[in-house]
């Protein structure tokens, strides 16, 4: 869809604000309200250490409330901040609940930037109540921008599904760039829907979407404080209410689902920090879904993959080592391995044993901004696709100065 | 010990010279030949694809033969080689044999270099050939340098541990740079004793050793087709055989082999592919060594810590951060960190609540050229440190042309 900003989805208004957070007067500050309650489902890292709104968060969620709008600043991640973390975290929600006059309980934070430093609350407090005041039915494109931190452009998808004779529309917004790693492969996407739907069936359809998409990207294998991904949904497509997960009309809405947080998970490896290709590892032949999955994220972490493609250098080797320590039982003498772009697939491993390389078709393929490997495992027949990014002298720019 | 090199230990000779797998008529073939049988100790890489040479010495060590020489080649992993590559690792083998007049299976072998492509043979066998007619007691200094491939310099270490009454001389040199991670941590390594220690003790005591050297290094996270350590020993020392890990006698000669071992796995980490800082990880307060270690490589091996390091920014987040993703349960309000170098140790977090940076203080420790963190987890009273080099532009350069 063009311009698929979240704002799409009727009944949802959002704002994008600049406070100061970052340098240069950038939008830092993002806010999504939508008209009514809406059911909620998150996900949210598997790091032990937590950021203050991820705590925050996972109570509301724990408890079931209606969520109403959510409240999300870049430019400080509020993570390692102690006791202050989480009263400015508990702070952002009340002001929120404040301007918007909404039931305590009924906003939900996020927060992304640097860890171990405290948010500048005097800052926050005028941004929220400047977001709270912009809001409008076109602020999805601010709010998207407002997110941002190291990435280089906004990163938003949206679809519409037919449910029953009702258009559902799903639209979502996330931020990725660095410190990009399963489990939550994004810091903070939001996604919204006016489907009706019921709140377990939300949350099932929110897992299985993230443990194909943000979960299935890497950029740099370090799992943030802060991944959150947040599903809110108002009901206002009237459709009939969604509550069965093996109903052909769930499967739409899953499959909707799927296209967007799809895109928003492509979209954070093409922009990973310093990216100059996108890298796509598809595994075949697997005996489960779940031994392909770990093979082709093993490939999509590895430096060495990573920084050949860089150098546009076919050292396939390192393609068929990072598969061998990925803690799957493979059979080296099963492996078949292709290099691919749109327009050629070349054939470098057959069940083991190597083709000596075609130079010019291989430098063909890699001089392209994306480039993928398909590896079969010859083990069966689940297959897995992971993505992301090269390692470039980029990436070592952006991180070697983030904080300063 | 000045020059520490492998030929210090009586009645064993080395050599290494030029036969044209790597370019510039470098040293690329090493040879290592004890004057009489040797008991072997081994570890090889946990990778599932093993290169060829790996196979072929597992069966070597398994069958439990005494050994009498080592053939090494850079230039060349011969992994991923199929058929083939067996044969030839085979072949280095038969040739080496026939050139010593040794008994079969009395020589192993070890490759290293790029992945998936097969030994040019008759460059091989002349450089076998001129390795035997090299071979002399002052010969380590030209192995050591023969086996390094994107390694800047040779990597030696030698002690002496004095055993009831004996003198016993333990060397070892290797080989590290890049595809540095557990288990395993080096592509190569080759240790040599005069010791008189039975076969099972000596493998014991390699396997302790490694655990705690070896296996703590990463440069970059992946883990190779063709890690080796190798250990001989020919017990010219005429010290009373070791034969009980408990005694007091073992104990002398295990801290020999840990401080050989850890000076050989701290060089590799110095010497990591584009490193310009050495960096150390400890942590302490754990609850088992197992999850100190696990911790403490988690840390090392994050390409965010790495690169902070490397910009010099006291970005310290990211050792929380990747602390908190190892998978160890630790408690974030449990957590004190500090960073510290040879003069300097400044406090950063204390039970998860983190002080004000001094950023004066933390340029001037962030300045030298080795910089350690040190974390406590406030859960035990175990502790295991890690070694890894920062995250450069050069790491960069060096890999994304490495096969061209």
């Amino acid at each position: 869809m063009t311009n698929p900003h979240i704002t799409l989805v009727p009944g949802f208004r959002a704002s994008g604000v600049a406070c100061g957070l970052k340098k240069g007067n950038e939008l830092d500050l993002a806010l999504i309200a939508a008209d009514g309650p809406c059911t909620a489902a998150a996900m949210f890292t598997t790091n032990r250490v937590r950021a203050a709104p991820v705590l925050y968060d996972q109570c509301i969620i724990q408890a079931g409330h209606p969520v109403q709008a959510v409240v999300i600043n870049s430019g400080c991640a509020n993570a390692c901040t102690g006791e202050q973390g989480l009263r400015d975290a508990r702070r952002m929600a009340e002001m929120t609940v404040d301007h918007l006059g909404l039931p305590s309980e009924a906003v939900l934070v996020m927060s992304t930037g640097v860890i171990g430093q405290l948010l500048p609350m005097e800052k926050v407090s005028a941004g929220i109540e400047q977001a709270c005041q912009a809001l409008s039915h076109s602020g999805g494109a601010d709010a998207a921008r407002a997110i941002m931190t190291t990435d280089t452009r906004p990163k938003e998808a949206a679809t519409q599904v037919e449910i029953e004779g009702r258009t559902v529309t799903i639209a979502g917004m996330c931020k990725g760039a660095g410190m990009i790693h399963p489990d939550m492969a994004t810091m903070l996407a939001a996604l919204v829907t006016d489907a009706a739907i019921e709140r377990d069936v939300l949350q099932h359809a929110l897992q299985a979407t993230v443990e194909r998409t943000f979960n299935m990207v890497t950029v740099d294998g370090d799992t943030s404080t802060n991944d959150t991904v947040l599903l809110l949904a108002n009901g206002q497509a009237r459709n009939p209410m969604l509550s069965d997960v093996t109903s052909s009309a769930y499967r739409e809405f899953a499959n909707g689902l799927l296209d967007v947080a799809t895109a928003l998970a492509q979209a954070i490896a093409r922009d990973g920090e310093g990216a100059s290709k996108f890298i796509t590892i598809q595994v075949t032949g697997a005996a489960s879904w779940g031994e392909a999955k770990q093979v082709a994220k093993s490939i999509a972490s590895s430096n060495l993959v990573k920084t050949a493609v860089y150098g546009e250098d076919a050292n396939w080797g390192r393609v068929v080592c990072a598969a061998g320590y990925s803690g799957v039982p493979i059979e080296p003498d099963r492996l078949s391995l292709w290099m691919e772009n749109r327009l050629d697939s070349l054939y470098l491993v057959k069940r083991g044993e190597p083709f000596e390389i075609d130079e010019a078709r291989a430098s063909a393929i890699l001089a392209e901004a994306e480039v993928a490997f398909r590896l079969d495992l010859g083990s069966g027949r689940e297959s897995a696709t992971a993505w992301t990014c090269d390692l470039t002298h980029a990436y070592v720019d952006v991180n070697a100065h983030y904080r300063t």
